[in-house]
C-alpha cells in the first residue's frame, strides 16, 4: 500500500529506531519522505546517512532540530549558537529543505520568558546568513504553552512569525504543528498570515487526560479532538503544498514495532488529513550530491 | 499576623475544608477577604453560610464558579443555563461581586471549538440582564490552554476580553488569573486592553515538571517560574485595586493543615506579589442582609 504523496514518517515517531531501521520501516510502508532528527543521522555518522537515504529514494522532509538558545551570552550560548550552525550544514548536506527551530525553555533560575523570547530572535538573526547560504530554512516552531517554561518561549504561530518576518523570506519560516496550535483562538487568522512562510507541516493528535509526561501526550491523526478538516484547508489556502509530517511522541506507539506503527501512520494519515489537502508538489528535496 | 489588606484565601486551596473550617483558618490566618465555591456553600446551606460569613467579618472577594456551557441547544444547556442562573442569585446573596465563569471544554465527540466558544458567548449573553439586575459581575476565566479540550475552550485573555466586551461594562469582565496566562506573549497589551474589564485578580505559581495530574500543577507564589513583579504592575496600571486571590490546587497543599496552608499563603503572598501592588480598596462586598 502507498502513502499519500505529501506524507512524511518524522524519525521521533518511531524513536527507537536507528536510522537505517526507520528507513526500511518507512520505505517499506510505502512512504516517499522521511523527516529526520540529528542523533540517529549522529549515530550513524553524516556520510553514511546522506547514503543511506539516497539509496532510500526518500525526500528528506525537514531535520529535527536546531534552536534552544534562551539563555544570556557566555560560553552556553556560544556552544549553542556553534551547534546551530552544524544543524545547518548537515540538513544542507542530508537535502533536508528545513531545520526545525524549537526555542528552548527559561534559563534555570530565571522568570524573565520576554527576556529569554528576544534573546531567540538574537540568536536566529546570528544564523540567519548561514541558513541563507547553505540554502536552509529556518523554521521557527511554536510548542503548546504548558512547555512555555521548560522547552519553548515561543509558544504561539503569530510569535513565530512575529520573529520570522524580521528576516527574509526563505530564510525563516514557522512550522504549523496541530498539536501544539489547535487550541488558539487566532490560529486561522494566524495561518492566513503566514502564507510563504510555512515551512512544515505536522499533524498528530490531542486527547485527554494527558498522560503523566505531557511530552508524551501526542495521538495518532483522528484519535483525539484535533479538526483536521479545518486547519489542513487554512494551511492549504496559505499555499503550503509541501510534505506533511505526522510526529508522535507516545510511549505506547514507541513501543509497538516500527512497521505496525508506519502502518497506522499512514492510514491514520489518509483517513483523517489525507481528503483535506492536495496531492501537493512536496518541497523535500532529494539529497544534494 | 495579619495578612496584606487585599489578600483573599480562596477556598479552593484548602478544598477539604468546609465551609466553617474554611472562615476559621482564613480568620485565624489574619485575612479580610475569602473567595467562596459553590459546593462547600451549598453543602452548609446558603442561609447559614450568609450567616456565618457575616459573622467572620470577611469581605467575600468571589464566587467559583459557573460556566461549562458549551454544549448544543437541549435539556443539558436549559440545566446549565438555569444552574448559572442559581449562581448568580447565590452570589448576590453571598456578597461576592463576582462570579467566576469557566468556558466548559468540547462536548463529548465534538471537534468543534470555534462553535463552542460561540455557544459559550450566547450563553453569557442569555446571563448578562440576570447578572445586572443581581449587581453581580460575570468574570470570565481564560484557563491554561492545556485545558482547552476538557475545561475551558476560552485560552487566552484577549478571548475573553472579545467576550466581555460584547456587554456592558460592570455586567461582564475577566479574570487575570497568573497561573492560566503568564506564558501568553500578548499578556501585558490584553491586562492593559482590560482597563476595568479586570474583575478578579489571581495569583499562584507555575513550575515544571508538571504533576501527572495536570489540575493539580499549582504552587505557592514564589515557587515557580512567573514574574509576579511584572504582571502585578501591570493589572495595577490598568486601574485593579479590588481584592487578589490566592487559589491553588495542589495535591500536598490540600493535605497539609488549613492553618499552614493559610499561613504559608499569607507569607508568600507578601515576600512575592505585596511589594508590587497597592494597599487597594478591596472590591469584596460585606454581606448585603
Amino acid at each position: 500500500m502507498t502513502a499519500h504523496p505529501r506524507l512524511s514518517l518524522n524519525q521521533a515517531t518511531i524513536k527507537y529506531a536507528d536510522l537505517s531501521e526507520a528507513i526500511a520501516a518507512t520505505v517499506d510502508a510505502g512512504y516517499s519522505s522521511i523527516g529526520l532528527w540529528r542523533e540517529p543521522v549522529q549515530g550513524r555518522g553524516l556520510g553514511r546517512s546522506i547514503r543511506e537515504i539516497e539509496d532510500s529514494g526518500l525526500r528528506v522532509s525537514s531535520l529535527c532540530r536546531g534552536g534552544f538558545f534562551t539563555m544570556a551570552d557566555g560560553p552556553e550560548r556560544r556552544s549553542s549558537i556553534d551547534d546551530n550552525r552544524r544543524a545547518i550544514a548537515e540538513a544542507s548536506a542530508l537535502g533536508a529543505p528545513t531545520l526545525v527551530l524549537v526555542a528552548g525553555g527559561l534559563p534555570a533560575g530565571s522568570k524573565d520568558i520576554v527576556g529569554a523570547r528576544e534573546r531567540v530572535r538574537d540568536a536566529i538573526g546570528e544564523l540567519a546568513d548561514d541558513a541563507a547560504a547553505a540554502g536552509v530554512t529556518l523554521a521557527i516552531e511554536p510548542l503548546h504553552p504548558m512547555y512555555a517554561s521548560d522547552r519553548a518561549v515561543v509558544s504561539t504561530l503569530g510569535q513565530a512569525l512575529d520573529i520570522a518576518e524580521q528576516f527574509p523570506l526563505g530564510v525563516t519560516a514557522v512550522v504549523v504543528d496541530t498539536f501544539h496550535v489547535w487550541w488558539d483562538p487566532q490560529l486561522f487568522e494566524q495561518i492566513a498570515r503566514a502564507g510563504g512562510r510555512i515551512a512544515s507541516y505536522q499533524v498528530c493528535d490531542w486527547s485527554t487526560p494527558l498522560p503523566a509526561d505531557v511530552l508524551l501526550a501526542r495521538h495518532y491523526p483522528g484519535d483525539g479532538v484535533i479538526d483536521f478538516a479545518s486547519i489542513s484547508a487554512a494551511v492549504e489556502a496559505a499555499g503550503y503544498t509541501g510534505d506533511i509530517e505526522v510526529e508522535i511522541f507516545n510511549k505506547e506507539i514507541w513501543e509497538d514495532t516500527y512497521a505496525n506503527v508506519a502502518a497506522r501512520t499512514r492510514d491514520a494519515f489518509a483517513a483523517a488529513v489525507a481528503p483535506h489537502v492536495s496531492a501537493g508538489a512536496g518541497t523535500g528535496a532529494l539529497v544534494r550530491l
